[in-house]
């Protein structure tokens, strides 16, 4: 069965926005509520009852109408759309990656998300040579209808989006969709809202800050087919990128570099771990076709169509509650450890930990994995 | 069961080398000869008429007890020893290789060839950095009690050399054990007699000329567990290395370098089909253990070491012989197919192409192939 994407009302979209905008609302939460609900709308008004019963005491702060309708304006005054997550605009493969954000702020272009998309990351002291190949593949890879995805950032990125700015690059930026950093890449900024596209899932005015930048990593490789490492230091940012891109069932591929160059110690180790060896584009398009065959997971945005599950009742809760504390720790485990080790029903289960984040106690970890936070 | 290596008599020594400077008499159809009649004196007596039955006119010419011995001599006169396969200083991994010489001649310690042995080659035009690296790694393989081996060439194999000639390291040359080359290397050829060990399956005093250099490159990888390519273009020789030792099944390592250099393409393609990445000799050392700890076949020097088997009688092979001819031809087919379409025994077909290989009618081929020579 294909699945329609589809557009939403100006309505729901400032509903989508409030409920993201939320405390303790991140994207799993979000699509979360969306699945009990049906709707951002129902999500919203259930949500201080929801957060009182995961053992909040002070009222939970719910984002205004006025507030996302004056952020939404702010954006359309910089010429950015907000687009959600299963409306034909957003990037299909960042739709089904655990823990996409449900709405992107786009300047640009946003067919390019369309074509075949390859993230490009790299070190920001990359040399001479990288910055050339780079700029080369980026080139190679734009003149063979693939869009080149990069993060702005100094060295490698700024070679990525330069030799594919005339056929289409897609900068994600860890700040807002307006902020330009680093400032000296104003230029190029410009160039790409004109010809490419700027991606951001912060509001606008937001300044980037450290916390965001594994964030903006997760959406180059979520939209991408494959990222692609040219020189990363072995504790360099690309190399959360490349994770990103593997747990995502992204290809990694990987350009390897001189044992004797501390910027090639992280390609080189990826290539042992299995990512493919890349000596050029070409090495990229010859398994293209097969990376764009393997099988995505629907768009989350599809999931909550249908009528909304049961809500279990309040009596059966209650006893739930307890057990599913007790079996939470500081130590992540698994929601499925949860299930089994409670004997309860997986829709219970997810209600309470829905619960307890929305009350600021769970934190949310990758592999499906939750762990309890201590009262800060 | 564990075989015991032995040393061969003086005049088994000589009888060896003998029937290995016959015409027309390469490895394989030496060990076939020392199989079939049990000693090589009854393989040398048997000669003639086995060539006169493959088709051959003129005599076969047989190298004489004489020569033999002038050239043991000669080669007693620069301080290098005759060692046989199957001979307790005869390399025990080389030995076990299709096509291994059956004798080497050994200047220096040839207790080395019983520690684990590394190959290391590359580029003649290897890059001042990768020849540094090269150092080091042959270093820290040689502080870790692996011998080092390599082909005494310029660039590459002089730093491999360099690196581990305090510990010890094996040069294989092209030439006879007593001719240096290339002429710039004499100081370190001497320090290797010294503190190492130069090894050829030559004649002392032969010139090394393009042909030897596969033979040559097959006695590296073949005394060795393993085979390091540092830097070779697409086309070096070192690349045949690194097939040998494939074949061999030694295992295959590779130093990556930038595709933007054309000596890393040898090394980076090769990690693409298979080889071990390797960014010091960590990653070496790191296999070690499980690579020593593989099946090698016996050597064959043992495996004539019990009765000989029956020899056909001559009316059978009278017929078969037509069979196997009108099978041959200038295509190499594997002896197995040969077996299957004469409908004929192993043993048979495996008499008559020894013969018509003594006649000069047939080549042999990697892959138990062999064809049929047209006369010259």
């Amino acid at each position: 069965m294909t699945i329609q994407p589809r557009l939403l009302s100006d309505s729901e979209r400032i509903d989508w926005l409030r409920l993201i905008r939320c405390e303790n609302v991140g994207p799993v939460t979000f699509f979360r509520l969306l699945e009990r609900f049906g709707s951002a709308a129902s999500a919203l008004a259930a949500l201080p009852d929801l957060a009182r019963r995961g053992g909040r005491t002070k009222p939970i702060k719910i984002c205004s109408k006025a507030r996302a309708e004056a952020e939404l304006d702010d954006a359309a005054r910089l010429g950015a759309r907000a687009v959600c997550s299963g409306e034909p605009d957003f990037p299909a493969l960042l739709a089904a990656t655990d823990g996409a954000p449900p709405l992107l702020y786009v300047r640009g272009h946003s067919s390019l998300f369309g074509r075949p998309c390859i993230g490009m990351v790299g070190a920001r002291s990359a040399s001479a040579g990288a910055r050339q190949f780079a700029r080369k593949m980026a080139w190679d890879l734009g003149q063979a209808g693939v869009t080149v995805v990069s993060g702005l950032a100094r060295g490698l990125d700024t070679a990525a989006h330069d030799g594919s700015l005339e056929t289409g690059t897609v900068a994600v930026v860890a700040g807002g969709v307006d902020i330009i950093y680093p400032p000296e890449n104003a230029g190029l900024y410009h160039r790409i809202v004109e010809m490419g596209a700027v991606v951001s899932e912060m509001p606008p005015g937001t300044e980037p800050q450290a916390r965001h930048f594994p964030r903006r990593n997760r959406i180059i490789s979520g939209m991408s087919a494959g990222v692609v490492v040219v020189e990363a230091t072995a504790r360099s940012g690309s190399l959360i990128t490349a994770r990103y891109a593997a747990e995502q069932g992204r290809e990694v591929f990987a350009v390897p570099g001189s044992p004797m160059d501390a910027r090639a110690a992280g390609p080189n180790g990826l290539i042992k771990d299995g990512a493919v060896l890349t000596q050029g584009a070409g090495d990229i398009l010859d398994l293209l076709d097969d990376l764009l065959r393997r099988p995505f997971r629907e768009p989350p945005g599809e999931r909550f169509s249908g009528p909304a599950p049961a809500i279990p009742d309040e009596s059966a809760l209650v006893r739930a509650r307890r057990d599913v504390l007790e079996a939470l720790g500081p130590i992540p485990v698994t929601v499925d450890e949860i299930i089994r080790q409670c004997q309860l029903s997986p829709s219970v289960v997810s209600m309470i930990l829905l619960e307890l984040e929305l009350a600021g106690r769970l934190e949310r970890h990758p592999g499906h994995r939750v762990s309890f936070l201590p009262e800060a």
